[in-house]
């Protein structure tokens, strides 16, 4: 144990020591029964007298703080109830710098009270709020023998420092798994993130500076809405209908706006659920060369298609490397794996590894080992058809329940895929409110107010994840949903 | 498999389906024995006739790039050799904004031609090059345990996404561990990252923007440098004797640059193993709050003292919450868990865990659960006492070659803990220049250029580090460094 002894203080140094130990116990950081150094030992590591330490000892004692158990040393006890407030907060007020941070926070605030939206938790909520797959498909188990697996043949070096650009053997994993869905990919242009959140951070962090516009659909994934926000910069929307972003539109956007980056997501629109039309997605990337602006495509659930006729990815018809792809472990197999990765040919590819090796050097090689022994094609082609029979089922037992208990005037379409059914509530409805109802009936799903840029414009939308609910909790969450809008839209808004 | 078929195109679509599959085949993606779809399951996947399908596949097997298995189905050959170079790269150019991406590149030249230091590899190398701890004293066997009894007990929540501050029990942890280092701590002031690059990437991205000055030790940790360089920031060097910067001109540099961040190491710093002595600690607390600039103190081998009293962090002297500390278990324990920890109270910790948020939502939920499981006090002190026992005598192995070996106009000083010896060569010897030499005769270091805002300040020094090789290597290592020093000094410059 060190402690931390100013020489040149007025205060005694028997002082600083007993309110050292004693901060240390009241806070709960030195936990009840932890046994203190000895006298000698502790005067010994910090230089000072034996007698000096033996006398803040027994001021500690006096307390009540600590006991001594004859021939076996000091014990600290639990703090006097009640525990008194962590005093770690000093009376001087923080530095400049640090009240600075308080103001010009970008985030926008929520319309309606965050108090508003998390009441006393429901005995037995029924969460249609996620935005992954279900963990209890997860394959656990199977992934435990795996590591253990990895960790027996390639020991230390699965645990030291990986290649910046992923581990190899993933890589090329990865390249093939992609080239069987119809893109095809070479190993050698693709970098291994910690998620979909870093390929987009990182993809951001390299494109565009505070002030730079980036486009999205709106609404839009509101992980990336936040980060966008947090960088400062100017982010336009591109409006939506039932084929996807709307072109015309997009070309206007970019005549008026020179952006530096169009993020979209053709695939299962989170939270839509929509897919771009083939005619539109050869669209985009025409205007994306004539514009010069590059694409960052997030597919990040393109494989959970349940019906319907696979389209191609964006970057399946780049010619040119106009299109950054980035894709996902998370969603489908193991979300806490934070693996992700980025598709990217050209001069951008080096630049991307090296944005990845100044944050963060390279992403856990050992999960990466485990997935690259876990994951082969068969099993993954596996795992995915699996997943889209037990989703498909949890879709249609969403859409059966919500035509059964839903008033009509609530409007929704049914997604051919992807995790998310995205509702429409008569005008006047606030999703804000209807949740905070929900959440007393033992309900949750996410407000669409926070895929909006402008919050109030998704005030009338929510959405439903239905893939981590079986059937019957569809069923009954539904009806508590029911019973939540019963209330909300017989009330005038 | 989904082949992206355009039927607009003049060219027929069975000549599209051969050739996606040929440059599958030829690129490696599709590998020598992979089994193709039947004729009939593709042709109804991709919505066309049989027979289109059928024409594709006996092109491709008239090439000798598949073979049909009768019975069985059509399998995919080796690409004839030599295996031609993959053609991706269409003679198209690339997009505007790519090109532009090869121009302004703010990472500086080396002084040599990088071929030069990378020669031939030798069949016995010795690395002294390294950053971490040594692997073989990882406890590797142990943390398999951990990481069973993890899936084991917490199953899929393990694998779920986790609160981006970090797994709560692991906070915990840390924080004791801290406080039983002299330094107090509240696990809610405990960010975990993805190991210390995060940690600063982090504070950097939130606190500075591109032109912002931040003042560093000069030299200073390369990774650091380079993150900086790539944010486009200001960096200003803080000149160091052997107590650590010199106070005296970091009062100047902070009159005239107005700095946004002081980046430093004031423990065993990276890389020439000093430590700032106490007097100095407390004059930099004092300027830093007269001049209202935080510091990020990174602390990333403190707990590795061999010998010495130990001094207190910046941040157990911080009355105010000027100092945002980070430390690692990367260095000690494991560095491919990726894990590292930032310390740090007022307004400042909500805005990096929001950051962290943004960046990659969370580190890895499995790690840190086996973490916090793994790391008790007890543990960890006796883990690092064991590593403190191994180093030490490594260390005192390096300086006894190195005084036995070295010519005496080489000069260093013995550090009392940490990983790194820094040795400084007689003027006009280019440390790169005796990299060179050195890879040829089977031993690598890290030269003092990687150190240097400007890289040439590091011309004659070279950092060792002692703690990956055992004493009977590091003696070979230092009479082979001794020989390319030979030839190298003998050599006029």
């Amino acid at each position: 144990m060190h402690i931390p002894l100013d020489r040149d203080s007025a205060q005694p140094l028997y002082q600083q020591i007993e309110a050292f130990l004693r901060q240390g116990i009241l806070s709960g950081s030195l936990p009840p029964e932890t046994r203190l150094p000895s006298g000698r030992q502790l005067a010994k590591n910090l230089g000072v007298n034996r007698i000096t330490v033996e006398r803040a000892y027994a001021e500690l004692e006096a307390d009540g703080l600590t006991y001594a158990l004859m021939g076996s040393g000091t014990y600290t006890l639990p703090p006097p109830s009640p525990l008194p407030a962590l005093t770690e907060n000093p009376p001087a007020p923080w530095p400049l710098w640090q009240q600075e941070l308080l103001h010009g926070d970008e985030v926008s605030e929520p319309l309606v009270p965050e108090a508003l939206l998390h009441p006393a938790e429901h005995p037995d909520a029924i969460s249609f709020d996620g935005g992954t797959g279900d963990p209890l498909l997860f394959p656990v188990q199977e992934f435990r023998k795996t590591l253990q697996e990895v960790l027996h043949c390639d020991g230390c070096s699965a645990l030291e420092y990986g290649d910046s650009r992923g581990y190899a053997p993933l890589r090329t994993t990865i390249a093939q798994v992609l080239t069987s869905q119809g893109l095809r990919a070479n190993p050698d242009h693709i970098l291994i993130t910690s998620g979909s959140q870093q390929s987009i951070a990182l993809v951001a962090q390299l494109l565009l500076g505070p002030g730079d516009v980036v486009l999205v659909e709106n609404p839009t994934y509101s992980g990336a809405l936040d980060l966008f926000r947090s960088m400062k910069l100017r982010i336009v929307g591109i409006p939506m209908d039932k084929h996807g972003l709307q072109v015309e539109e997009l070309e206007k956007l970019l005549q008026q706006h020179h952006p530096r980056l169009i993020y979209t997501m053709p695939n299962f629109h989170n939270p839509t659920g929509i897919c771009l039309s083939t005619p539109r997605r050869r669209q985009v990337l025409a205007l994306a060369e004539r514009y010069n602006v590059p694409i960052l495509e997030d597919d990040f659930v393109g494989d959970l298609r349940y019906e319907g006729r696979v389209q191609p990815a964006l970057k399946a018809l780049d010619p040119d490397g106009s299109v950054i792809y980035m894709s996902t472990f998370s969603k489908m197999l193991m979300p806490g794996l934070r693996i992700g990765f980025v598709l990217a040919e050209g001069p951008i590819y080096e630049r991307l590894v090296r944005c990845k090796r100044v944050n963060d050097l390279a992403s856990s090689n050992l999960m990466q080992h485990a997935l690259a022994v876990y994951v082969t094609i068969g099993r993954y082609q596996t795992h995915q058809r699996r997943s889209c029979r037990v989703y498909r089922k949890r879709r249609d037992a969403m859409v059966t329940a919500l035509a059964r208990y839903l008033p009509q005037q609530i409007r929704f379409s049914v997604p051919q895929g992807g995790l998310f059914l995205w509702l429409r509530l008569p005008d006047g409805t606030s999703s804000e409110y209807v949740l905070a109802a929900a959440c007393e009936e033992g309900v949750a799903f996410m407000p669409g107010t926070h895929f909006f840029l402008n919050r109030a414009q998704g005030e009338p939308y929510l959405r439903l994840s239905f893939a981590t609910q079986t059937p019957s909790a569809i069923e009954e969450g539904i009806q508590r949903l029911s019973q939540a809008l019963g209330r909300c839209m017989a009330r005038p808004s």
